[in-house]
């Protein structure tokens, strides 16, 4: 045993001096990942953002041509939507979620290509490099205090993808008081929290007046992710809550609250057939605007006070601070603003798709909406663009190639679907608001709702799991452990 | 709309003077469930605990009989035996998590049944009353500031199944830096700190023996828990990281300290075996005493240094600080001692099973090992105990029922099975451990290990998900996405 030991030991206390990927900088004293050499390294694209727009480009990105480094908060990409189906246990939370190192295996095997669970805090054209720190929200206080660290990463091509925040009007309180859902963390603090109150509110003492309190689920913002959380709620309730709580079954209730109209780009019809279908399913939907979010009450722009137990906002996404911060022109909405082709046009090298970038004025065209499919459509462009620089031999840092850069990015909205519980769903496949086209609801609608999303989820694996999922919630009931 | 609003407002302005189903109690300023009614309301069984012991008494209690008021932490029993499997995405954590809605759906339907989360402060054998606080560990801060409430249970039959608790030896830096694996929530702090250091040790800049730290994973204890620990590590680093993070792959141990033996309970060959797998697996085996933890590495008590990313203490476990509190007679090992049929033979209508409880010296028996087959055996046994002492009408507190309590409770061991990894595993049929038995090891009995389990998992919902947690393991690897 004692030479287990002192293999151990010698194993940590000797540090053989060994050749260093990450050679220290010559312009600052952070460590870094210096430039690649031409002829001698693939050129490198750094990705900032695991999302629809930097998972389909990664995905498509020829690592023949390319190393590749992303840069993210979080090591996966969500199905966003889908995400309001989990906060109620319809899916679980990771057949959602798919690793970086699935949709792109050579992050994590080619030697030259990295993910790194890091944010982006500034960019330096001149010299090619971006400034990182480490990511360490939501980390166990357990073990070792972890500091961030910060370094530097040396790019050839840089694509900005870190996407858009959730908007909260500057209105006091939401940041404190409200839940977003813009990630599986939010999905899982909502479940949570739904199910703490359920069972707070069956406590011996507590008043009829709390017990509706806690129990109140309050939606702000009536886009497709609040109608849908909305609908899921109150299948949730109808379906498993009044079987399997019957103490508190004629106290829960859901308010959805919107300033203007719900799902406002859908066709004038399936506005009609969802304001309904909601009513018939308990949601009270309510015309305000929220002034003020206190602790346990939300205040109307009327005077209306609105106790809730649950507090959900979603009232739609615009830029963060990492991007206001960028020091590159804006397109309307304060996005990054880019060519035809999604290139930044005042620097080299550096490319912007997804929620956090935006046709500049000049382009004359106008800044596409927020959507899963217009990101993913700018990721499939921009990838098939950067292969043909690279295999131009365009794809190391200021390298002038002479590549005919061909059409530009045009997008073509396919359709829009939202699902409103209870086995219903809209589809509206009109291009755009304006327009006349197909546009049904009902069980048909969601039928093609779930198809539709079940092919798109990433993997195989995921896929295989929403359908289990599906199955089981249908058979057994969504799960209410709290965990 | 302005009438929606109305109805809202009023409904949560004007609180109707209802009747209160928990009057205000005699005896003390808080809120309470009072006694039971004889001959009005069914008697009450109050348990404090949802692990095997309780949980298995749960769904055993006839519910015509009695009303079931159930105290615990958490909402939800956990198949411990596979809780291991879970830290490392071999099984996902709500396939071992089971609502106790669903073991015993009387709870949270029947008008006199409840389930509380909370925790129970002291008993009060004198008035039949327990003090309990809701437990609000875990909770996000999100929303209205959560204050724990003080409330008041009567019981006509207590059942104190609390279990036990991860014991420390007193060594300074456990509880702070150490997790434990006793509950979902730590399994879920593994696989997040596992996963974390994954992606740490690629950062820029970082120094090969900080990446040797951050990527040693350090297990105390060498008793099956510890054992199929290190098994399913070895088994994520051999089939998932080698893989997929091509980068650290060789940066990557586990170490297995344990002061004497392990698997000390299992047959001399089969720990022969265990050994020589571990080892095999890539896992180093030290026999030693941890003195001291700190943040970044444990001393021995030979003074080596050992250093480390990820600490997980699994040495056993001993009684609680509740259980140590309460005022009654205890076992050897400090535990609340019992009489034959498991009643504190101090007071009336006071029981205790499982972890918690242990033999009186005055039985003449020793007391029982903290598996979870003598908790599920006990619970069964109280079970019908209770439901024979309800049907000849002594289920009211202090009915001096004249019933025959027939045969003592009596503990016949089946036997002990433990993973190791790779497909393989131990079972030792013998039922104590000076007898001689059947005893295997290998893909025979890692074959046995998981039917075994299989049909012990609870639900037909988390059957049929751990097996297809099985299967896509084996089709398409571990998920590591960190959520």
């Amino acid at each position: 045993m004692s030479s287990y030991l002192r293999t151990l030991t010698r194993r940590f206390s000797t540090v053989k001096p060994q050749s260093n990927p990450f050679p220290p900088p010559n312009i600052s004293a952070l460590p870094w990942l210096g430039p690649t050499r031409k002829g001698v390294e693939k050129p490198r694209v750094v990705v900032l953002g695991t999302g629809w727009a930097a998972c389909r480009l990664m995905k498509d990105i020829d690592t023949k041509i390319y190393d590749v480094v992303c840069v993210s908060p979080r090591n996966h990409m969500v199905f966003t939507p889908l995400l309001a189906s989990t906060c109620v246990g319809t899916l679980e939370f990771r057949s959602i979620a798919e690793p970086i190192a699935n949709i792109q295996p050579a992050i994590s095997t080619s030697p030259g290509s990295y993910f790194f669970l890091a944010k982006c805090s500034s960019v330096d054209p001149a010299s090619h490099t971006i400034s990182c720190e480490t990511e360490l929200h939501g980390t166990t206080e357990k073990g070792a205090r972890l500091d961030s660290q910060k370094f530097k990463v040396a790019y050839d091509k840089l694509v900005v993808a870190s996407g858009a925040q959730a908007t909260t009007f500057g209105i006091p309180g939401v940041e404190k008081h409200a839940i977003f859902l813009r990630e599986v963390g939010h999905a899982q603090e909502i479940r949570r929290k739904l199910l703490l109150n359920l069972m707070l509110s069956d406590i011996p003492g507590i008043s009829v007046e709390e017990k509706k309190r806690l129990l109140h689920c309050v939606v702000i913002g009536g886009g497709p992710t609040g109608v849908e959380f909305s609908g899921e709620l109150s299948d949730f309730i109808i379906r498993d809550v009044r079987q399997r709580y019957s103490h508190v079954k004629d106290n829960i209730h859901v308010t959805l609250i919107e300033a203007s109209e719900i799902l406002s780009s859908f066709d004038v019809s399936l506005r009609q057939y969802a304001t309904n279908h909601l009513t018939k399913s308990g949601v009270h939907l309510i015309c305000g605007i929220v002034k003020d979010v206190h602790e346990k009450k939300i205040i109307l722009n009327d005077g209306t006070e609105v106790p809730y137990g649950l507090l959900v906002w979603s009232t739609g996404v615009g830029p963060s601070p990492f991007i206001k911060s960028l020091p590159f022109p804006k397109s309307l909405g304060g996005r990054i603003g880019v060519d035809d082709w999604l290139r930044v046009p005042s620097e080299q090298d550096i490319f912007s798709i997804g929620d956090c970038s935006g046709f500049l004025e000049s382009t004359g065209k106008s800044v596409l909406p927020a959507l899963a499919q217009v990101a993913e459509r700018q990721g499939k462009y921009l990838a098939s663009q950067l292969n043909k620089i690279g295999r131009a031999s365009g794809g190391h840092a200021n390298s002038t190639a002479d590549v005919n850069l061909g059409a530009p990015f045009v997008y073509k909205h396919l359709g829009s679907m939202a699902t409103v519980g209870r086995y219903k769903a809209l589809v509206d496949l009109r291009q755009n608001k304006n327009e006349k086209g197909l546009s049904i609801a009902g069980f048909v609608s969601w039928f093609i709702w779930r198809s539709a999303y079940l092919t798109r989820v990433v993997s195989w694996r995921n896929r295989f799991y929403v359908a289990i999922n599906w199955a089981t919630t249908l058979v057994f009931g969504r799960d209410i452990s709290r965990i």
